[in-house]
């Protein structure tokens, strides 16, 4: 789908025209191979159309900050697997596994201060603003980040720290993207506010979406292995919701699951649904989701503009959100 | 002698009325981890008396780029230490020692972000070029440390691409530093190269001198221990020198030594030593030295200003060079 929006071309081809340098090669090969995984590239997109609603002449002065946007988002991709040992991204080896973690460390390191040299090619009576909004996004991704680790090792998590936690380390950059596409288009302060907020709830929905997904989504369309979460008894919020209500010989279940070590595998899956079933989760984790989908819309809708100018994000949006309209 | 320059104290309360965030600990803890560790804060420095060199006036809207500059420098530390796997940094465990490589990672990326944080705070009429320099000196210091690190992996390296990482991995920035403060000061382009190009060159030659003073330094002064390139192998400029120029019967000798798997730590110092002798290395190495300090001041030299103005970069570089003015 994302292939048919307007400026995804637009964006390709001017990312395919940045020219990387050969020399050192262990710095600049792995920029190149985790850019070649591409994605769905969905944040840079989102400055462009965030430039396109407020002004539409303003999409081609936006594409150096959506390259900086699309940088700092596959820099933090190659640092966030070395600190999650993960062996694969979209499919092929990361750049730690490919090459070792020192490159991957100094390779990303590069790659962000790639990012903020395309920065420095936005119109240049736009770079503080943008510099400002770029440094607060990008500090909230490594505090997110550095939650996320946190929590790991703690048995406890409440939803309201869960819920900011996903809001720094993913929804801040997709919110930042928009903003930063409506400074280059000379929105004002409200407007950057309203759309900011737009994008940073609907990131918050898209990540509880996909924590509902991992374990009642169709194995067929979602891309990875259902129960996922489960079987790494990753703090979801499912698992947090349960974990608030959860009681007496059923609390001992729980902690037995989780202190499984993978001998049961699909049973455990199984039997976590069980609890989920019980104590009516999915319902509860559904309408979360949709608290933070209706605030985005919201938001969206506040902007004073003409309705019509909304469509595409409006259409992005439900998209993102399996809505049908 | 450093606490002695005039804006040492002015740049330490700015810094000190930096205020990181308390949370997430283990983010911003290394952090301030590391900047208490200190250092010489040479680089920071230079930005406010390249800055002071031009305009008296224009140090204290300097400062936040100085502290940029530091913020970068012990990034670079944290990262390179994780690389390195250096146990030690300042007598002081280095962050990943203290904390683990995750958290150096991520509080080094977090310090990455913090330097365009205070950039941002730079007059913004001049943020556009700070920036782009600031970016150029970055990418290339990462080049600098890929190039070391290839370096090592390599038997044969050339003078010439080892002045060319010295210059990337080191040098560089301690002319950016200078340019940055000459930026902030309104110099002209001719200048802000001259000053530049003298921070550089100067780089140089103190990196060169202490490839020398590893080997033929004063124990009681040096501050590291005598003959550690030596035992570490270490490509240095002697090193370098050595290899183009050892032939026959010495240079089985020389392969010898350097499969030393450290069993006759003594005398492998003093076998390369009388190598070294023999080759007339050291004053090969001094020779180069002088050729790059020679060249730094006449970069000074050059630039249109009293000499009066230049007389404290004149004593900054006599200091870091040992000279005797």
């Amino acid at each position: 789908m994302f292939q048919e929006l307007a400026y995804a071309k637009v964006f390709q081809e001017y990312l395919e025209a940045r020219n990387l340098p050969h020399s050192p090669s262990n710095l600049y090969d792995p920029i190149r191979y985790i850019m070649s995984l591409s994605g769905k590239r969905i944040r840079p997109l989102l400055v462009l159309m965030g430039a396109e609603l407020f002004r539409e002449d303003a999409v081609t002065s936006a594409l150096p900050a959506s390259v900086a946007i699309e940088y700092f988002h596959n820099f933090s991709l190659i640092h966030d697997d070395i600190m999650d040992k993960a062996p694969l991204r979209r499919g092929r080896p990361t750049v730690h596994q490919q090459w070792d973690d020192s490159v991957a460390i100094l390779s990303g390191d590069a790659l962000l201060v790639k990012a903020y040299e395309e920065l420095a090619k936005c119109p240049p009576d736009k770079i503080p603003a943008l510099l400002q909004i770029f440094n607060k996004t990008a500090l909230e991704v490594c505090e997110g980040q550095q939650y996320d680790m946190d929590f790991e090792k703690r048995w406890e998590v409440s939803e309201t720290e869960y819920i900011d936690m996903i809001r720094l380390k993913t929804s801040v950059l997709l919110g930042g993207a928009l903003q930063m596409g409506a400074i280059i288009a000379d929105a004002d302060r409200e407007a950057q506010s309203l759309i900011y907020e737009f994008g940073v709830n609907l990131g918050i929905a898209f990540q509880l979406q996909d924590d509902i997904l991992d374990v009642y989504g169709d194995p067929e369309t979602f891309g990875k292995q259902v129960g996922g979460d489960i079987l790494a008894n990753k703090k979801t919020i499912l698992y947090i919701k349960l974990h608030e209500l959860i009681l007496g010989d059923d609390r001992r279940k729980l902690e037995h699951l989780l202190a499984d070590d993978g001998e049961i595998k699909p049973q455990k899956v199984e039997k976590m649904k069980a609890l989920y079933a019980k104590y009516d989760i999915q319902a509860l984790a559904i309408y979360q989701k949709e608290k933070f989908t209706t605030i985005a819309y919201d938001k969206l809708k506040a902007i004073r503009l003409e309705e019509e100018r909304k469509q595409s994000l409006f259409s992005l949006a439900d998209a993102l959100m399996n809505r049908v309209q």
